[in-house]
């Protein structure tokens, strides 16, 4: 947990083929997840190469309190796992880090090595309550200019971790197929009929997944210096969005059908540990903005909070797939683009007496990097629909067609540390 | 689940000592809830009178499906009994019926009652996701004006059943205090700082919560025709609210730690067959009024959909209960004061294609009947805390004190049946 982890060590090599140079899952990553095999029961395992450590099944060649959280990971989930708290998740992460890379382990460990293609991957964690906040400050200037052209910015932003409760039980992992939801739209004149059916202006939003690890008890707030303490890792979150059910629905009290039919996450939880090497200085306020009130104020989080991450968005149509296109790039951005960072969403979650739970999911809301090309949703990058993008085959879009592909990944780059990547969060639009 | 439904008679008798003529709970009712006796685990139990039947401990005395269905209920939570559908419950009804009003089962039976004044009463399912709809009109009208007075009720208010994602794991049964919220407040004047401070503005929210029962698959929307199988009964609910903080953070995605911190719910799940008798028309939607578009149009919910069901509100402050005064009522109103029946919410949240789960949670929101003395809310009592209320004591009240307890009941009544009631929820604030 310090720079001194030997974890860090970007010398550091696995004997797992293919896994030095990898460009998400070196040794240095080491993610945790939940997979399985043909009919096997989903548990947990680590991201390492190409491949997935089967973590329960070596447990027993790791000492406690590593031995008692790969145990722990014998569940279809990880909630039990991470509520044992960082400290349990770090000895785990060590103990693997050394089967992984001292060759003498690698009789009885390449085994429970699977193919991480032949596997399939679940949702990490059972997922009580999702929050999704509002953080990327491009990105609410650009609603906001959309929504409410003559007030974009809203007096409280600067002030409040704005957030609102989302629906948890339409996440989905990655890869599983998004249906295009029905819906009211906006009537076309004052006093005119609302439209109804399948949304028009469907879209994604690239947001960072944060997960609780350790949770707080009902009146009892998590403060922003121990918030980090409760993190357990972080995934991409896709938070697909019909735009024009949202126009028409969300006033007064936020959207609703315009985002709760489907969310699609990442499988892999790259753990706080793996990411203290790209730790980074929170996004500088803007001269003139407010300070943080005291209770979101911490000098080691305004100092270190941030992740020095980078975020894309790909697309791949149905054409560009049958000719064999590589997807295209529609973004990319950095993930500090953030106005408040992750223990300062948990503490203002908490400040009122709320509880958070282990497997929690808190969306930073979308991350757009305020710089041309960093636009992190369609509605951003085609001006609200108005303008066409052209796609390298001469195909346009300006919102998601069924069968459509959105992919978007996220990795960490620094010098003198080995590149780790969060994976793939992916899914198709069907009709 | 017809009129001739026999447990519906209404000179059906329990031996039940005092069930006869209970106000909320004769055998004409039967509600479902969670309990647990001293050290013994939480299980499912039927309310009787002033007793609780042991429903696992009785399965034997009766017959599949309903003795399945007994078993089933040996669990802390009820959701796997109403995941079951509605004509389990049905025949689980009707055996309990049977039970506790042949007085030959008596001997066999009574050994399995338990008082109710020595149980402890639980959640009685385990809450997945809350949502929180906003069907009371003449509420929507009274925080309108107070919240935007120059535009109370938004244009989408007749189309659209208005709903928002709620807090799933702040959600108490009723009895547990509720810890007075922390937060941020509006800026005294424009371009000052923000109060940040316990609420001075905390209130409670009398609605109607709604138990979804079977669920529905992602992307398969539930049909109005379909939604009231879909419910597993009703049960009270008070979404307290803290008014200061939600004035500040509500805009633009919605309440969020105003909110979050506390709900509390009644224990008993009256069903859906023990209300049969007390359905009602629909609200008659104002002259001028759209007709609910076709998604949302059902003859038989239109004509029977509603709940003839009175609610109250009632306060204790700490010098009243000293006194030993008798509980004050604030207000009183009728349950069919909500613009759009359950069946509408259900269809309406599931038409996108989000899935509901059993155990889900749905508020009507606030039910403001409309005439005096039927508000719903202190704010809309004290007209945004204007004007004070006075206790026949002389105390007086703009917003909740800590020490105040709040108690809200519910009951129906109708010439030839038995009355029922919902039994009780209630909770203190402490500071």
């Amino acid at each position: 947990m310090t720079q001194t982890d030997f974890t860090h060590d970007a010398s550091a090599t696995s004997w797992v083929e293919g896994a030095v140079g990898h460009p998400d899952f070196p040794v240095q990553n080491l993610p945790l997840g939940v997979f399985s095999v043909g009919d096997s029961p989903p548990r947990g395992g680590i991201a390492i190469g190409d491949y997935i450590l089967d973590l329960p099944a070596v447990a027993m060649l790791m000492e406690d309190p590593a031995e008692d959280a790969a145990l722990t990971a014998n569940a279809p989930v990880l909630n039990a796992l991470f509520a044992g708290g960082r400290a349990t998740i770090t000895a785990l992460r060590q103990a693997v880090f050394g089967l992984l890379t001292d060759e003498s382990n690698r009789a009885k460990v390449e085994p429970h090595l699977h193919r991480a293609a032949d596997c399939k991957l679940h949702l990490p964690f059972f997922i009580h309550d999702y929050t999704d906040f509002y953080t990327g400050i491009h990105h609410a200037m650009n609603i906001g200019s959309l929504f409410r052209p003559d007030n974009p910015l809203l007096p409280n932003y600067k002030y409040v971790p704005i957030g609102y409760h989302g629906r948890s039980s339409s996440i989905r992992a990655s890869g599983v197929d998004v249906k295009r939801p029905t819906g009211q739209t906006k009537p076309a004149e004052d006093g005119g009929m609302p439209g109804f059916g399948p949304s028009t202006r469907l879209d994604y939003e690239l947001e960072m997944a944060i997960w609780v690890g350790q949770g707080n008890e009902l009146g009892e707030p998590i403060s922003i210096g121990d918030a980090e303490q409760h993190i357990a890792g972080i995934s991409i979150l896709n938070d697909w969005s019909a735009r024009d059910l949202q126009a028409w629905e969300y006033q007064p009290l936020g959207p609703f059908l315009a985002k709760n039919f489907h969310s699609s996450v990442s499988p892999w939880v790259v753990t706080m540990d793996a990411l203290v090497p790209f730790r980074t200085a929170q996004m500088p306020r803007p001269e003139g903005d407010p300070a943080p009130l005291p209770y979101l104020l911490d000098e080691g989080d305004q100092a270190h909070g941030a992740f020095g991450i980078t975020m894309e968005v790909l697309i791949t149509t149905p054409k560009m797939r049958e000719a064999g296109d590589a997807p295209h790039r529609l973004s990319r951005g950095p993930m500090t683009a953030m106005y408040w960072t992750a223990a300062q969403l948990l503490a203002h979650h908490t400040v009122g007496g709320c509880n958070l739970q282990p497997g929690d999911l808190l969306g930073t809301g979308t991350l757009t990097s305020g710089e041309e090309g960093g636009e992190g949703s369609l509605i951003e990058l085609t001006e609200g629909g108005k303008k066409n993008i052209t796609l390298p085959n001469g195909e346009t879009r300006k919102f998601l067609e069924n069968g459509d592909e959105v992919i978007m990944t996220a990795y960490a780059e620094k010098d003198g540390f080995a590149r780790i990547g969060l994976g793939e969060c992916r899914a198709t639009i069907k009709g």
